[in-house]
């Protein structure tokens, strides 16, 4: 028989905190927490088998659930001391969901279930408080008609307000405890008017309907959305548990609280705890950002043996989870309660502090904390910041709290359909809102950069923004948001949609206009992780650079070399563009080799200039590749132009231009096609190589090995009469300058053919760099410049999984690149062979590589450090 | 030590038939004759591994070559009875290449070896004739001199026709022993001057350099192009031999003589010695239309003995290679020698009737029968022919010889450049000539047909039309060509450059102005290769067919269902384009839906007719493939009409077309991908195909299975939500009709990643079929529309061997179809897989097919007897 349920309580638990898949890491927690001997309160958890069953089983619940709920129950009702619907003492529980990986705020809970007309009496009696009882019966009501029953939640407070204004109050806490009645009746009556039915005050039915509308929460829209843009992958942790726990109460007056506290800086990882907390109070309370909590540090004074056993749970959790915490806890009656436990969310620049400081402070290995930073999350730590130099220049508007840190600037908008709406054009927005929602994670995703008036470190906007590695402003009071007139007010100052700002989210300050930034250094932690990384992995780092400025950021980030270096970027410069033209309007050779004697003097100094930089380190460059097209010009006036700084006739050029249109040029005439049509341009662009490369040696003494790579193979046949053209030029050259250079030549794997005849092509190849770019291009028929009609609804409706332009697609182009690897190294063993795609600095991309064994992956140099780690993480895990 | 040379003569023989492709054909056969006793000048073979080695070593021979011809000569010597360079009793050799495949008049020859101031005088002392001796010499020099050492041929031509005009001949024949004498003279001057050395004198010299020129012939652009046009692989059959043979000689006087014939009509197939003659002649003047010969029959009445004996030659040289046999003889003072044999080439229906009269006769069975009709010729059966009917209503110019079956229409072209240039533009040229030399081969090989003044039934014209399958009219003397003027007369009538003729090869009848043709029926002989053909083969044959008409085409020629059926032809008709545009334009699924409710009968009455001609075969129905801008107008004004009738601005129609746009549409929004964004297309579709079967089930009992084919799938998520979208249609449609049909849906094959993953695809999907032509499109990443910039570069230098939208790349494309057969068939045993790419009628990719084990293979109506005999062919060679 299944087992559904599992109980918790009275210093025993039937979970642990490795049955996070089937408890949810909630539910996992709450057991472990209460086996380790921390003050939990009681209940149990429905796990994620259920949730399975549910949407599998059209909506409906294993037969023998009733039975083992009704037991747990009974079994909670004996470790508490209370009873379920009790007339005297009444068990009052919450029903949370809590899935495997985090989700916060994205599904439905219900508080203080368990009360009607009977219980709240009881309630009331038991505490000798009438208005907390009727207060919590009040806010159940509203709770359970908006989540579980659907009623929207502006009718409930719109009650509340009446009252207030009725009653001249601005407060709740004003309400006595005949108001809070009063409400309760008006809002048993909307609920009837409603739903047509009195408010259920049968407490196994109140938690029947509660448990479902967890369940069906599952799959409300801000929960698919969530998991789309974090991309969980529900094949793997589907579903959510619910977690039925006795109520504790943090506002039972003055001697109780509720709080959320991290073990160390999420925002900076700085160790020491750091966190907030409200003395009489819910839990949403503080979350919700209504109120401005206290620092935890404060608690001391309020209630220091609280304080001081909650800084020692603080210590024992992160030693036993190794990992900082984000906690969640309750003081009722002076009581402490912990509620929740889990890894905390961090910023990329805390996860780097916290997993060094961890390794340094014993409590971790090198190889765990490498582990504990998401490469992705280095990203953060790569982003410009603003200049200092230039800060001085500009007007700072305000400042907030320091919630994410970064610097951004954009247009600011005040409501997440805008944000989205105007993202989706390219536009770079802030959103700027009083205080953000869980409706809000569309527009808070879609933004640069997240500004709140209200809320603290440990806000929803702040939370969230760091989750997502935004930058963000927090509790910035001294702005005043009208999301109405969509203005944002700073004294007399006004600023409206559409205006520039600059956040400085490790500052904490809000700037007006656009502040130019500067490129940060690795050093401190962040070397120290980059080190042990280089120690853990496998896989080279190399990048993708065309100029000697993108090589140079890429060394600066530890690049082993260049993997990619597309010389048809350095056609386009503005000095030679006219002879590349030249070049492709001749119509002789004589005139073509004319054209490219002007440029090779330029190409030879480009390539010298990479060489220079890269000081001996293996640089790769791949000879011409777009089609000739490509660098004329599309507009009437631009042709006529061209053809009279030509010397041409405009109809000439038209016609050259109407000559080398094609329908689809992605599979045109280029690449090793134009090598193979016009071996004159490849030979130019070889001797400029090999000269460079010469003249550096002559010069200084360095000795570059030029990787020459040719593009778009498909078949040996095409390699072979490459081969046959460019020998002798590059024999030749060396000879002209009595140098010998050790060089390779090879060809990059694009072609799905080249990839299915790997083992004919490595016979004459001396390496292979998958391009995944057109690799998946062609394996999948997607034109990358077209496919944007269709992609996104095929990630969105889980076709794909993801997008195979961001993330090598493993299962079709990835059987490509295996096959070719094990048939090139069979033929060629040992052969060295990397990527150089745009997906090769993608960190899943990189696991993969490593995998099927390649020798190194190559990315734009600011992703170099991502993919060091990535690599290094790659090697542990396998 | 390797054997390089194999001598015949005396009745015995080193080599025989089977060892052409060391001695290539003319070497075998003469081999093989001599073994089998008949009458053939003796010599030997120069095997092709030494051409080989030749071209594999720089133009070198092996050194032990010298030796062995040595003595072959000397055997050759012993056997004939004659010396080498002997004062008295000279030996006079022949000099002739044969390749493994034969490539008629494509490489060099030089006869009368062996002559010089010496032997010629014993020669002539000999047979007593000064002036045929002196007329062998000059044409030895001539042909020495131009052949061998490359001394234009014009030159001699020119000492020739000034000697002639001196003396007041007009033909070569009056001139005088003493004229040749003086001629002989000339010409030695010539080559001394051409040269700077005497004419070599030293016949073993003349042997060496004659052997040497034979060789390098191999490579001489002809031949080149030769093997180029006939596809003949290189890898395979590499090289030529070289024959060296005593000569006999057809011009000692009234008797002797030369000729050649078939053993059966080449251009009919009709049974009976089929051959022309020539007494007091050399082999040339026969095959190059310069005199007009006299038919074999005439034979008879000039030497009935040799007749007779001839005849019963025929007879055994068909018997023994069981084929139509291509014989050159020659009678020397009344002596028959044969020179050669061959399997003789044929048009199409000649192939077909041979064929089936063999297997009649008991000669061969029927799978040989069956292995001797190329698939290609029954093209020439197809192909239409001059309606009868019309034929009175046309001027007929001229009447000369049904060279070459067929009727073709075409503007006149007088040289094989223009006809090459003309083609290149998509015209349809008829090239006219005086008469053809192996110069004239790539114009012939660009025109629709050939027609020439002079020449007979086996002149070059109409051998190598009848070769290529060319209609061809030979010998049409009532017509005088002016290749300066690029005109021909018939009487007063000039016809210019460009006007248009039609040739009725299978009549030998030129007329003016293009007549229309007619589909010829396949019945007779062609039947019943047929019915053998369907005996034997395995994979089964389908057509590609959009139209009604198309359809019974192709059940006419033998179809078992269709293949593939593309609605997107359905969508361009003129009454329902309107519609299809409106269902573009619309802004809303409902407007898309209004419009396609329009498009809904037309569709249906589509499928009616398609499955009532094909009544009960299998119909696969493809799906809506190509992006919606193909069907919207282009140009400006059509944009403005359309913009017109439709009520819409033109600016709003504008807009739509740019967004629709696509940069690469080849891999852009199309197929499946439209039917996941725009599901009502498809949904109409389907419940249009589903309604026409219940229709057709309920009107007229007929059992329709329709196959639903999903285009452009590449992950099996496609396929699903497919399905999910088309299925409750299906079910829907038939229960509205109350009818239980039975259906399938399968995909195409026609995206790498689909064939990669196709063990996932084929667990929901029931067929695939390959979409050959996509396929090879990504595969190569060459786009069809654009590859013809390099793709005929490619074929030229072999860098492919083939194009692979003719001929399936069985390396790479090839790989990805095994690959989803295996995969495929492992997930779901049996599953019917078929090819319906335009190469599903090309031999090679049916033989392909057969290998891989498809099911069937589809193509285009005319070419479905092909597929049907390459199918058996393949079955009969596995």
């Amino acid at each position: 028989m299944n087992k559904y349920i599992y109980s918790f309580g009275g210093g025993q638990a039937d979970g642990s905190k490795d049955m996070k898949s089937l408890l949810g890491g909630k539910g996992a927690n709450l057991a472990e927490m209460t086996n380790i001997g921390l003050p939990v309160p009681a209940g149990f958890t429905i796990s994620t088998e259920v949730c399975k069953y549910y949407y599998e089983n059209s909506n409906t619940y294993p037969p023998e659930l009733e039975k083992e709920i009704d037991s747990a129950l009974r079994a909670l009702e004996e470790t508490s001391g209370k009873k379920f619907g009790d007339a005297r003492n009444p068990l009052l529980v919450s029903v949370r969901s809590g899935a495997a990986v985090s989700m916060p705020g994205m599904m439905d809970t219900v508080l203080n279930l368990g009360l009607n007309e009977e219980t709240v009496a009881a309630l009331a009696a038991g505490i000798g408080n009438d208005r907390f009882a009727w207060d919590a019966y009040r806010r159940f009501i509203q709770m359970f008609g908006n989540v579980v029953e659907g009623i929207e939640y502006q009718k409930f407070e719109h009650i509340l307000e009446t009252i207030k204004k009725e009653r001249g109050v601005e407060q709740d806490t004003r309400l006595t405890a005949q108001d809070l009645k009063t409400i309760t009746l008006s809002y048993k009556e909307l609920y009837k008017n409603e739903k047509n039915e009195e408010f259920p005050t049968d407490p196994k039915i109140q938690l029947q309907r509660s448990i479902h509308a967890v369940f069906g929460s599952w799959n409300n829209e801000r929960a698919i959305k969530y998991r789309q843009i974090n991309k969980v992958d529900e094949s793997q942790v589907f579903g959510t548990a619910v977690n039925v726990q006795a109520m504790v109460f943090g506002n039972m007056g003055d001697d109780s609280g509720t709080g959320v506290a991290f073990t160390r800086n999420p925002s900076t990882g700085e160790g020491g705890v750091f966190g907030e907390y409200l003395m009489n109070a819910q839990g949403e309370d503080v979350v919700a950002g209504i109120r401005t909590p206290k620092p935890i540090t404060a608690l001391k004074d309020d209630n220091s043996q609280v304080y001081e056993q909650l800084i020692s749970i603080f210590d024992i959790l992160e030693k036993h989870y190794k990992d900082m915490q984000d906690v969640e806890f309750t003081i009722e009656n002076g009581t402490l309660y912990i509620l929740q436990t889990r890894n905390g969310k961090r910023t990329g620049p805390a996860a780097v502090r916290i997993a060094v400081e961890m390794v340094e402070e014993g409590l971790i290995d090198e190889k765990n904390g490498l582990l504990k930073v998401q490469p992705e999350q280095l990203d953060q730590l790569l982003h410009p910041m603003i200049d200092p130099a230039q800060k001085k220049n500009f007007t700072k508007l305000a400042e907030g709290l320091p919630a994410s840190p970064g610097a951004v600037s954009g247009k600011v908008v005040f409501n997440a359909i805008d944000a989205v709406e105007q993202a989706d054009t390219g536009e770079k927005v802030i959103l700027v809102r009083a205080e953000t929602s869980p409706e809000d994670i569309a527009g808070m995703h879609a933004s640069q950069g997240i500004l709140t008036a209200r809320g603290g470190m440990t806000s929803h906007a702040a939370v969230v923004a760091r989750g997502m590695g935004k930058c963000c402003v927090a509790g910035c009071g001294e702005i005043v948001v009208s999301e109405a007139d969509k203005t944002f007010r700073v004294g007399d100052k006004v600023i409206a949609e559409g205006d520039i700002v600059t956040l400085d989210g490790s500052a904490g300050e809000v700037y007006l206009d656009h502040i130019p930034t500067i490129k940060p250094t690795v050093s401190g932690n962040f070397a120290k992780l980059m080190e042990w990384a280089d120690k853990y992995r496998q896989l080279g780092v190399r990048t993708n650079a065309d100029t000697p400025a993108d090589a140079q950021v890429a060394r600066d980030y530890g690049a082993e070399g260049i993997g990619l270096c597309r010389t048809e970027h350095m056609f386009f410069e503005e000095d030679r563009i006219f002879a590349v033209r030249q070049m492709i309007v001749s119509e002789t050779k004589e005139q073509r080799e004319a054209a490219l004697a002007k440029i090779f003097p330029m190409q030879k100094s480009d390539f010298k200039a990479l060489f220079s930089i890269m000081a001996g380190l293996p640089v790769k460059i791949r000879l011409l590749d777009p089609p000739l097209h490509e660098f004329l010009p599309k507009e009437k006036r631009d042709i006529v132009a061209l053809a009279r700084e030509m010397g041409i006739t405009t109809q000439k050029l038209e016609e050259k231009i109407e000559q080398l249109h094609e329908f689809n040029p992605m599979m045109g005439h280029r690449g090793c096609r134009l090598g193979i049509t016009f071996p004159e341009i490849y030979q130019m662009q070889v001797k400029a190589i090999i000269q460079a490369a010469c003249e550096l040696k002559k010069e200084q003494d360095m000795e570059i090995v030029p990787e020459i790579m040719i593009p778009l193979v498909g078949d040996i046949n095409e390699y072979k009469i490459m081969q046959k053209y460019l020998e002798p030029v590059i024999k030749q050259t060396m000879k002209d300058n009595d140098v010998e250079l050790e060089y390779e030549m090879g060809t990059m794997i694009e072609i799905p053919r080249a990839a299915l005849t790997a083992d004919e092509i490595a016979k004459e190849a001396e390496f292979f760099s998958f391009g995944t770019n057109d690799l998946t291009q062609m394996t999948f028929g997607f034109s990358r410049d077209d496919s944007g009609s269709f992609l996104k609804q095929y990630v969105n409706e889980k076709i794909l999984p993801e997008d195979p332009f961001q993330s090598v697609d493993q299962v079709g182009v990835g059987k490509l690149m295996n096959m070719t690897v094990d048939m090139g190294r069979k033929v060629r063993p040992g052969m060295h062979i990397g990527i150089c795609g745009e997906q090769g600095g993608d960190p899943k991309t990189i696991h993969f590589c490593h995998q099927i064994g390649l020798t190194y992956v190559s990315c734009s140099p600011y992703r170099v450090p991502i993919a060091r780690l990535a690599a290094a993480q790659a090697a542990l895990e396998s």
